[in-house]
């Protein structure tokens, strides 16, 4: 019998991945332009999350979203509205945003001139936990609405999320969703995670988060 | 309003995949190897007809497999069993084989000392035909259990295979299945593809499938 060679491709796919992600962290902290990649569930407030946060830190950074989106420029619009550059990756039906597409969506950015850089990811609590993007940080956001059970059922995220966004409080008093679990839970899978709770309509705690990532902002560039 | 940038990522992977497409074909071309990129359903008899393929041609053209699978070797070794070199890609659950996977398939072959290598896609009737792999030829087998309407329903297969297989004719009297409605479709799709009837389990109609790749290699190793 002739020899058989087994090629993994996912595990070879993820690291090609993962070396294109380190290489665009490299440039991005060599022209000093901080990324933080956005995720959640379809409509959990992450285009919201990120009008609020333009409006707290404009007038300190210069800011630009990468915005993606299986088909419409809805959000890209929106961000555009306020005076920041947007790019919209419109991606098909691709479910998550890899290194390759953050490349792409870069490009047309002239990075130096960036403080900051905020990519909203595509709207799924599973596929973008596997791909690095090449951010420095990530962050997630859980809405009231989803349920507290979330964390058992999409850990990975949790983990490597750097900041948990509860959203959607206002939505307390109706929901059967206890903070106290989804922060403990959080807290077990990913020990270093540093939870909000926010309402991205009324604004509610949105001062906390914007502080936070303010904090990280300063520290990166200060390095 | 800053301006919005739009990229369209569906295309512009597609287009970096066909680009490492052509190259891979321009590779092969110069060494003289041909490559056949196999596709049905799951079950329909991809590895039977290259097992076939391989008792028909092995003693004319050294011939090597690139089995492409979710999570088995199990084709691999069948193949293997047959004295001819495999190479196994476990996808992890890519739902199809594009350029980058078949050029680390080829990675381990000595190509110049091949003349045939054949891909066994991964069993779907959908993404395996939008993705260029760097074949000369595709072919793809519609076996009868599966029904006549999938012309209808999977167009896009059918216009981008160079041959057609029917396979599994002897469930014709069983089954309520046309061949010559299937030919009709499949040649208003595709005017030039060539259609074979066979049986994978019996050998029947084996002989004008290889006569019909033969010629396809002997014109190609003529060039």
């Amino acid at each position: 019998m002739e020899d058989i060679r087994l090629i993994e491709i996912k595990e070879a796919i993820l690291s090609e991945n993962k070396h294109l992600a380190d290489e665009i962290r490299h440039c991005l902290t060599r022209d000093k332009t901080f990324m933080l990649n956005l995720m959640s569930s379809p409509g959990s407030g992450k285009t919201s999350l990120i009008l609020r946060t333009i409006e707290k830190l404009k007038g300190e950074f210069r800011i630009a979203v990468i915005e993606a989106d299986i088909d419409s420029m809805v959000d890209a619009e929106k961000v555009a509205a306020r005076g920041v550059r947007a790019v919209q990756l419109r991606t098909g039906g691709f479910c998550h945003v890899d290194a390759r597409m953050v490349e792409k969506g870069l490009k047309p950015l002239d990075v130096k001139e960036l403080d900051l850089v905020i990519i909203e990811n595509v709207g799924n609590l599973v596929c973008p936990a596997g791909s690095d993007t090449g951010a420095h940080k990530n962050a997630m956001i859980l809405s009231v609405p989803e349920g507290d059970d979330k964390p058992l059922k999409y850990p990975r995220m949790f983990q490597v999320s750097d900041a948990l966004v509860v959203n959607k409080i206002d939505y307390l008093h109706a929901a059967d969703f206890s903070v106290q679990a989804v922060k403990q839970q959080a807290m077990f899978l990913n020990p270093d995670v540093v939870v909000f709770e926010t309402c991205c309509r009324t604004g509610e705690g949105i001062d906390s988060w914007s502080h936070w990532l303010e904090t990280q902002l300063l520290d990166f560039l200060a390095c």
